[in-house]
């Protein structure tokens, strides 16, 4: 077994209930509320935003071999973000002045001190948990679509070849990593991958139940 | 008014919630349960030793004249802990193998990624808030002491002398690290400074009522 | 006056030994060695290299309005990459197993560091430094070439209309920060920006001069 | 052969070089002369100084074990810079307005830069270079001291119990670090401890030669 079906394997309670969430079913069935939806795609725009600076460092402590295939991700990001903003516009959603909630900030914050404080390794393998979170939960959407969504454009983006090779990718440099890893910092890599599958599922909570600060 | 009240001032409404808190007016009544104590302990322990690393990207940062001020509070972390684990052994509670919350997780990596990648003024204005909602809890729970509490150091600790003048040392240095910082920065301050206050409520708040993560 | 005229104004006398350094000038009159050439493009191949990392840092640490302007470079210093490739292979200069000089070694560290640890303001006062440099000298080449130079593809790239735009935006943004700054800041800043021009002039001689470690 | 021991066998030509060096030649020979010397004492004084920020985010990276040895460095440090001033003092050297030498200032960049990107590994592998030059170098010129040297209390503080049980310390640490590691990291290890001692030799011959920017 590859170091990223161990993971996977080992986080799999967390991708099963991920997979099941009721955001992601709601928005398979097309009965999702739109003020549900435009408060995921509010977060996740500021998500994004703060995922940049998390892919940035990465791509300042990669090891050459790596870096190459890693720096476009700061673009694909940015283009993201485009289309959050497209649309946004086209469902009236506001991006101006947006207020983080608590999880977004949390994992923003995690993902951060882990690029700047962790070993890459540990970076990669939160990368990994962040991107593979998503392609699933998109690929699941798309694979229970009842019908058509107005959410469209964000089912193909994260389900698509494009997203399916970027995984793959990653998938292939995260076995080279492990490979030369210790027993210990393998650990430490399937604990944080973990943990951003746990930040992946507070994410769509938070979503689905909304959420805010104490004051 | 000095910019360290300024920022009191700006987070009053979180102060208000703070010091009139369940966890702290339970402590102070003396009638807290012992479980609910023991969950903070073991929380707070992983806090403290993930504070430590914040003061020590702090101190690599820090101008000259600041830093053999802040040094020291490195040390000082490093006997909290001590009183942490004299204390859990007194009242048998355990500090192995703990499962951190999301909301210590998450409060320990926005300190450490404030001090890698924000400004050292902001980093600061977190300190401050940090220490300052320490200091102002607990000088409330003695001030509103009911009898004698067996969690007595911890509320000692952080309401005496010492503790004042480095409370003290704080708001100085940063009053004249505002002097020096243009309106823009000091509004991130501020931000960054009820964020603080804002994670101390969900701390006690995850004290109190117990947390865990999804899966 | 702006302040990157200002620094331009306190830099004057290390831009005047750059302008006249017998690296350009024996370039400019295509009568460089082509051993002397092919040690500055070996270190210089070596410092793109080392720059991508210090953008990088930067772009995560960028204010919003500045990031998307400054996240291209990343791709921009991957094609000079290209460049020095493409240079190395036409003119039978290797570029295997390089050894690094201390001079590109202190450069790169100092870019490095400083991005992680000083303010962004600094950074950015060192990007300017290092582009600036680059600007001028190529520049100043190009206005005194006798001849036709068989390094004309570098001439061309760092003098050309695309490089003086890169240059007018980052004068315009460190302007913008500048304003922002404190003076105790501003003169870190220019310190930053003068120690750039003092290691852009340690690396002209380095190539002229060679260099090694001590053993 | 253990990991450390295996350094110093890679290094040896450095190490070589290192102990028969002019400078402490002529200072265990009581012969150097003052202006020499106090060159060195003003920038290693710098030195030092830079060197709190390398070991403070050494200590925010460092695993748990590791990190209660290590913290206590930050206040050695601190320490010494007290000794540089009384010494400056007793030998009226200035320390007031010095200005950092390009080989000190080159020095101090690549150990905070290795700290902020590189692995803690690294950073370790290159702490062990600095601090065993510094020990076998004293150690040298106690051993070889002829009559009594006028600085007497550097030669003391570098070759004492204490600093020998420093060193002690490092070197358990460190096998442990390469233990865990891959060869490709325990490659980098040893060209990072190399560099360390290459910059050493590079500091003093600075100190005997004298050295300047370019402008």
């Amino acid at each position: 077994m590859s170091f990223h079906e161990e993971l996977l394997e080992k986080a799999r309670p967390i991708w099963d209930t991920m997979l099941g969430h009721p955001f992601l079913k709601e928005t398979a069935e097309c009965r999702i509320e739109d003020a549900v939806f435009a408060n995921w795609l509010q977060q996740d725009y500021l998500f994004v935003q703060g995922a940049i600076p998390f892919i940035s460092v990465m791509v300042s402590r990669a090891p050459l071999c790596v870096r190459s295939g890693l720096a476009p991700a700061i673009g694909a990001l940015q283009e993201e973000l485009r289309l959050f903003e497209e649309m946004a516009s086209k469902k009236n959603v506001s991006l101006d002045n947006l207020r983080i909630t608590p999880t977004c900030h949390a994992y923003i914050q995690f993902m951060l001190a882990t690029a700047h404080s962790a070993s890459f390794e540990e970076s990669f393998a939160l990368l990994y948990g962040a991107e593979k979170a998503y392609f699933d939960s998109w690929t699941w959407v798309k694979g229970n679509l009842k019908g058509e969504s107005p959410w469209q454009p964000f089912i193909e983006k994260w389900s698509d070849e494009n997203f399916q090779q970027w995984i793959n990718w990653i998938e292939g440099v995260l076995d080279n990593l492990a490979d030369q890893a210790s027993t210990s910092l393998q650990e430490k890599m399937i604990e944080v991958f973990r943990l951003a599958g746990q930040y992946e599922l507070l994410f769509w909570d938070m979503a689905i139940k909304g959420e805010s600060w104490p004051v």
